[in-house]
């Protein structure tokens, strides 16, 4: 135990059972349920942002800080990760229900979003903030227009995101051109809060040309690139009628493989995609978002044949607009329950496995694996207190079971990153609920007007 | 309006919005989602545990009251009704996870079950009394055993119930007599909101002697029926190979298709099923716990036949055991997702469906439907307020959608039943928690012991 320094810490948590994982630089995700540890009456000491050390309450008790929280009884967590959403399209939540994919694009959500102005989407991504602090997600993988309003409200917020400025093909050089200057320009920003990579919408929607120059543009800047693929099984059958290739091979004759990726989705990977997968040198992340799969009734994304081909499968929401919430402790217990079912085999995919998901592979398949997703010193202090004291999560038998399969995001308490407090035992500190979601309803009746014929773009996988 | 009375009303909730059925007494389901609508700025005039009138704010302003909820801002929902639980074996949440069927029972279970003690099923049912409130249920129907312990956890904690004491017929004559006294002694007690059924096992574990005997014994004296039936598939091919009959074939040639019955989860129930359900002249009532079918690798109810059958679907959760939860608000959310999932078909099962499944669909399935299940002068004040104001549930495009698809059991601010407030504001009336999980938590070392040998019963279908 480290004498008490002289310097006081910025805060400590005293008292938490903390999730702590045996080696945090483990890389391989095959070893996805090894090493999760619930270790009781643990203490964080936090000094300029980072876990400094921990310890035990003995250990802290002596030591100085500016603040402590006492989180006797509560269990800390890394931080959930949220690996591909649009956040602002909360403002069209629960807008357009029960249609097909298709319908749901075309004759509502493309037509709305071109009415998008910045403050509707300066509201949204605030509003998207709230929901995902109040659920105790400390960062998230955003894909969407006009990130340099989504950045402000993320510096705003505090909370940590990766930012990619989607585009389109038939948007011309302009598209592809921003996305760059957007990742360029935003990256660092929030006191290094904020990553970003390039956003190719898709490859049904973005050329390989505009692909492969994407895939080099990433190789010469250091970013990463954030994309749709294989999103449903039609995308993919469709792919191979018209070129006699599957979306996972497009990237990887666009190079996109052989840099770092996250795909978003890829419920339509095929097995004949693995050794394409297998071969990548770059970085692979999926993003499974499995909600928004159930309610389009697709598949899900084949989680245990991408785990064994290497790739860090991280869990997400989508965007509001299709899944209705940002709730990513909904993603884990749902990707625990539908992979058990998609495998026909309720041993796999185990509550450690959905827990190991849900941080350290989400860290990786964002990029971030060796900044967050993990409560170990020299981590940035991105970490979530939750509550098991209510009668759905009594008695506790097993830790790891009582998190993924009785718990939800409202038993979240507090919320921290980079060692602020951004919600506090239920309450948040840094957006003001009422006043945005009131200005957000007053634009509403503007929102959803489909009278003008535009559309952002056409849906034809 | 009525003119304000003389005598005070109980309790009136005003300046709600009330989901209002518009034709409660509708018996037939294949009309799911017909008539339900939102009226604001309504209502809710209770006397002796009825709801005698429903009014807007001006027309309850002048009427006297001993109580008043002003419930401005939020949505006045009927209570959910859980069809089909266990409700002690909460005590055993999150002990036994990530194994197929047969092991989790002989194992675990059915060895665990055999030290449950008369204190451990009386905590166990106050606990889950309390998850059940706080998560917006109202009604649960329990299949267990020692149901007078139970039905003692209905009388103090508020709650509606119908109790069946389960048996086998390895219990020889004892096990169904047992069940006739309980439902007979047991039924009308607290104040009328404890119903009984016989609850025979299922058609693997009690004989076609003891089902036909138990058919006889219900018409004989107006009791229902609740047992588990066509659970897996397994069940129903292995009922096939072993004497040429499926489960539901059972139930048929036993009688039990000519009472009340009320099927637990039926997710093994085939095409070849439909028109003995169809002919049945007893009222079939089917629990669907949508989250443990995941768990287990299993298929889903098969809702869409069975609406088309003429069964009234509700929702459930089984025991929390296998379930972890017994939260019925997650079994709605999960029906609408899951069934889209099932039939390949985002049209179906709306938000508005799910809804009607959860409130008068599951009153119909226990038996209650001309008593609960609806905000009705003449019905029993069973409700709940539930807040939307969050920011996972803002804006509000249409209430349905932001219902089923972002509200949680956690958005449940205040519960009544029968007129009654069991929890106010999030703060439950009638159970105190953490004296019951504390006495739980001392007697889980030996509840948990599984070196004795002994076990409940086999499970072998």
């Amino acid at each position: 135990m480290a004498a008490a320094p002289a310097v006081p810490a910025d805060l400590i948590v005293t008292g938490c059972t903390a999730l702590l994982h045996a080696d945090p630089a483990e890389t391989d995700p095959r070893r996805a349920a090894d090493g999760i540890r619930f270790v009781p009456d643990t203490a964080l000491v936090i000094r300029a942002g980072v876990i400094a050390e921990i310890t035990d309450s003995a250990g802290a008790a002596a030591s100085p800080s500016r603040e402590r929280i006492d989180a006797e009884g509560l269990v800390a967590l890394p931080g959930l990760i949220n690996c591909h959403t649009h956040s602002p399209m909360v403002t069209l939540r629960g807008l357009v229900e029960d249609r097909p994919e298709q319908e749901w694009f075309n004759d509502w959500i493309w037509p709305i979003e071109s009415n998008l102005t910045p403050r509707v989407i300066a509201l949204g991504a605030r509003l998207a903030c709230a929901e995902m602090i109040r659920g105790g997600v400390t960062c998230f993988a955003d894909h969407y227009f006009a990130t340099d309003v989504i950045a402000d409200a993320v510096e705003e917020t505090g909370l940590r995101a990766n930012l990619g400025e989607a585009y389109f093909s038939s948007q011309g050089a302009e598209g592809r051109a921003r996305s760059l200057d957007r990742a360029l320009g935003l990256r660092g920003r929030a006191g290094g809060r904020i990553t970003t990579s390039l956003a190719p919408h898709a490859p049904y929607t973005v050329s390989d040309d505009d692909l492969a120059a994407t895939a080099r543009l990433a190789a010469e800047h250091g970013l990463p690139v954030h994309l749709h693929a294989a999103e449903n099984r039609a995308q993919t059958d469709t792919s191979l009628a018209r070129h006699g290739r599957t979306p996972i091979d497009v990237l990887r004759d666009t190079g996109l493989l052989d840099v770092d990726v996250l795909i978003a989705h890829g419920t339509g990977i095929l097995d004949r995609d693995l050794p394409a997968l297998r071969a990548a040198t770059g970085r692979i992340g999926v993003a499974s978002a499995p909600r928004g799969y159930l309610k389009f009734g697709w598949d899900t994304t084949p989680v245990r044949a991408l785990v064994d081909a290497g790739a860090h499968v991280g869990l997400a929401t989508d965007g509001a607009a299709s899944n209705n919430t940002l709730d990513v402790w909904e993603a884990m217990t749902l990707t625990a329950l539908v992979q058990k079912r998609a495998e026909r085999d309720p041993r796999w995919l185990t509550a450690r496995q959905a827990l190991r998901h849900a941080t350290l592979d989400s860290a990786r398949a964002v990029g971030l694996g060796d900044t967050v997703g993990s409560l170990a010193p020299g981590r940035r202090a991105d970490l979530v207190l939750v509550d098991l004291s209510g009668p759905h999560t009594q008695p506790v038998h097993d830790l790891a079971a009582t998190l993924v399969h009785s718990a939800r995001s409202a038993d979240v308490r507090t919320t921290i990153v980079d060692g602020r407090v951004l919600m506090r035992d239920g309450r948040l500190t840094s957006v003001d609920v009422p006043s945005v979601a009131g200005e957000l309803a007053e634009l509403l009746p503007d929102l959803v007007e489909r009278g003008h014929g535009r559309r952002i773009q056409t849906y034809d996988t």
